[in-house]
């Protein structure tokens, strides 16, 4: 219907940003990326590394821009110097662990950072829009595996996943309110991986990461044992059950988004990206410690505030709201 | 516990802000008010129509700055050169149809005006709060009387509400990070009537009007007939029931929060602010032509998008959620 060919892209230089970039620019998009380098690493000549790698990948250009979201002006300027047809935003924080200790900081960056975008598409004319929400806006699952009819929204457990639940809540507002509007939610499970080149992967700046990194931290003796929150979880070996999604399938999940906004108006539609499998840290660990050939120590601490135990996805597709 | 003494008021040239503040002043309270006057008059001379009267009614001073919580910076200026105690955040806008045909402007004002002040708050070390929330945050009543135990967050028909409730989750989540917050929300049910003096009352710039103006203006002809949205409603004349609560009522119940800010630590509570009495819209307007001896010419049409049936208010005090 609508013709997508040029993506913004907010949070570009992230790590899940910079991995869907990669198959955006290979499915013939365009991209215009920015970041606020708050959680991914500059180049000291400009611009992003993790782009600049993405560029040797696959061979095309990437315009960037460093941008701060609550920063409206440079936000419009940007938009006001291209044609964009579609956006795609990543740019938030995602600790769950931080959210609780800042819930401030992280009220004002996800939820301002997203009625500023907001508000400069309507201001442009652009209406097409996938948002990066997660599975946290599930609370603690009433029936696994967890479908897109779900209720979400109840016993939330953290502040992370009530910005991403009152993002959801004001998107499906304002296309009831403009039928102009075009959106799909993905609500992403656990991502974690890396592009097969070795190129790019998940580097965070911030303290408080997700697992991945710091198991292979660990195994690269840079960290000397990895903390396991919670041994004491309703699961077969204690430890929390996640459904961990590779990186590519996620970007591939975002291809798919775009192709179907251009392909036909959604109004507003949410999907899971997960794989439909629970695996739990120890057997993360274990099945760590067999491929790559190395030991990464560990000990089992308290179970982390906002943590919930179980955590799964259908392996059917997409629903309606 | 605390010292307070000096109270700033955001959003006090209005309808509800204005009266409070008689009851603040007369209760000892030093005030300083913003406004943006988005929906109160603003003097040709400088200043709040109202404020000025209230300064009539109550033979004191108050210190007046015309300001948008969207313009932190000046909000920070304000509390840089005040010692201020104490918050209440009468600021919003408010109109339930309003909210749901200009959503991204509700979320836009009412968010990142609370997240704004929260923040020029903990910059200064300001930590007590009180708080304009409402029964909206209720939903669709599963039981009657609401009281404050009541579910929350769940089927919140319309925007206003959602923004409420929102911030009701923000206030709880700062509270629960830093214990310095000294917080309490107060839930209004329908607030109506005016201050004895006649001086000041409900006077609304904006044409999505609370129901008691709407009934005046056509008493007074300025309006030929009053709207009611929805006659087939769930209730003995088919018209909705909402418990109506004088402003002057609604006022004591601030200054009450106040003094039990000041008396002891609160952390984070709410109350309902209500009667326990519920009264049709059709009961209100023959009760109205009793009274004041006019007549209220009225049609009934379709249910407004966003409403509830039904709304009331336990007779007992608050609880904490």
């Amino acid at each position: 219907m609508s013709d997508v060919s040029t993506v913004f892209v907010t949070g570009g230089a992230g790590y899940i940003g910079s991995h869907c970039i990669v198959e955006l620019l290979n499915a013939g998009y365009e991209v215009i990326v920015v970041d606020n380098f708050v959680n991914s690493v500059n180049d000291p000549d400009g611009g992003s590394v993790a782009l600049k790698r993405v560029e040797t990948i696959t061979g095309k250009k990437i315009t960037f821009y460093e941008c701060d979201l609550l920063d409206k002006n440079a936000l419009g300027n940007i938009f006001a110097k291209h044609k964009i047809d579609c956006v795609i935003h990543f740019a938030a924080i995602k600790s769950v662990g931080e959210s609780m200790e800042y819930p401030l900081l992280y009220y004002k960056n996800n939820l301002i950072g997203m009625l500023n975008l907001l508000e400069i598409m309507e201001q442009f004319d652009i209406y097409q829009l996938v948002f990066s929400s997660s599975c946290t806006v599930y609370g603690e699952p009433t029936y696994l595996p967890i479908t897109e009819q779900h209720s979400v929204g109840h016993n939330i457990t953290n502040v992370y996943g009530k910005t991403k639940y009152f993002i959801e809540e004001m998107l499906q507002d304002i296309t009831h309110a403009n039928s102009k509007w075009n959106i799909i939610a993905l609500r992403y499970f656990n991502p974690l991986g890396a592009h097969s080149s070795g190129l790019i992967g998940e580097d965070p700046i911030k303290p408080f990461a997700n697992i991945m990194p710091l198991i292979s931290q660990v195994a690269m003796k840079r960290l000397p044992v990895l903390t396991i929150f919670g041994g004491d979880y309703n699961t077969d070996d204690g430890t929390g059950i996640r459904d961990y999604i590779h990186v590519m399938d996620l970007a591939s999940g975002h291809v798919a988004a775009l192709n179907l906004l251009k392909r036909s108006h959604q109004n507003y539609k949410v999907y899971n990206l997960g794989t439909g499998q629970g695996v739990s840290v120890l057997q993360l660990v274990q099945t760590f410690e067999k491929v790559t050939g190395t030991v990464v120590p560990y000990k089992i601490v308290e179970r982390r505030e906002g943590d919930i135990s179980t955590r799964c996805v259908p392996i059917s597709g997409g629903g309606k709201r």
